[in-house]
């Protein structure tokens, strides 16, 4: 197919589907808009990749991305340092941001245990997540892993470990998301919702 | 939003953003993604798009993509040099040199007349259409334009300038795809499946 296009457009599509989410189709798509687009705004867009590359980097302390050694949210002395959220990775973290209602901190786990995927619980954060907690007296730990599989044995494996510690570790609530519809959700998640309930 | 997100790290969110298809949410999900990429992977990205651009260029012939002053096919001894197929983009000249079906000679028009947009046909390749079909003896113009309304227009607009010629100007068939269920069809293409039909 790439015989198609002249070599470095061909090159380019090739690097482009490389990215997750974007097929052959999207690539050429994309390779195209970057050939209209102007030198400038071509150089700003190379410069950006190779920068964020570049700087960023795992925060020292939680591991959410920072351009500095620790993150603003670990700087930031108006977070509440009693509570400890725990996610699997920085985009979780940032869902979180949005919704601007928690003000505790967080600790990037930079995965979840999957023993298909070969990854075990060594692999992730979760030394780091020890030592902090030993040192720091947080006062709740809340796993915020993905209500799936990995993300429930994760969240599992946690509270194994850090329970004894005398630590009160909760987990977000599964159930029915809000403006759901009862008829559309999955068993799942009818079942999570029935077993999560609560008295009013 | 970009406050989430340490500063290199929104800015490339801000200029994937820019990028057609791709959203708020997908513009994240490529950053992650290349974040977690090799520094010789990021690399080899970022210098693709610069060299794309930067070696890319429209063949002085047809004005497809080529890296040379003229394209591969414009070069290629064994097309046949009496067809002329007329298309809006290098896109669509991509898409029929897939089916591997056509042998003729292309002319992109870089458009099409679109009074909305501000495109007359003085902005399009036609001016150099022209200069080519009085030099090079075709003995068909094919006229591969979008089943639009801006791309039946510019059709018609060709036609008016070429007939005149005495050249045979032929238009692609308008009607049902291959696969295609009636039933799901619009009515504008079954009004054209009636109105291209042919004797069986």
């Amino acid at each position: 197919m790439p015989s198609y296009f002249t070599r470095p457009l061909s090159k380019l599509v090739g690097e482009l589907e490389k990215l997750p989410g974007v097929g052959p189709k999207s690539a050429q798509r994309l390779a195209f808009h970057i050939l209209r687009l102007t030198a400038e705004e071509v150089e700003s867009l190379s410069q950006a990749i190779l920068e964020a590359k570049e700087h960023v980097r795992a925060c020292s302390i939680c591991y959410n991305y920072s351009d500095q050694d620790t993150c603003e949210i670990c700087r930031d002395a108006r977070r509440d340092r009693s509570l400890l959220c725990v996610v699997a990775d920085a985009r979780d973290l940032v869902a979180f941001e949005r919704t601007s209602e928690y003000k505790g901190l967080y600790h990037v786990l930079q995965g979840v245990i999957s023993p298909m995927d070969g990854v075990g619980p060594e692999m992730l954060r979760i030394r780091e997540l020890q030592k902090r907690i030993a040192e720091d007296g947080f006062q709740e730990i809340i796993v915020a892993t993905n209500p799936t599989i990995e993300g429930d044995a994760t969240a599992m494996y946690l509270a194994a470990i850090l329970k004894p510690l005398g630590l009160k570790v909760s987990r977000i609530a599964h159930g029915m998301p809000v403006g759901g519809d009862l008829d559309y959700a999955d068993q799942a998640t009818l079942v999570q919702s029935l077993e999560w309930r609560r008295e009013m």
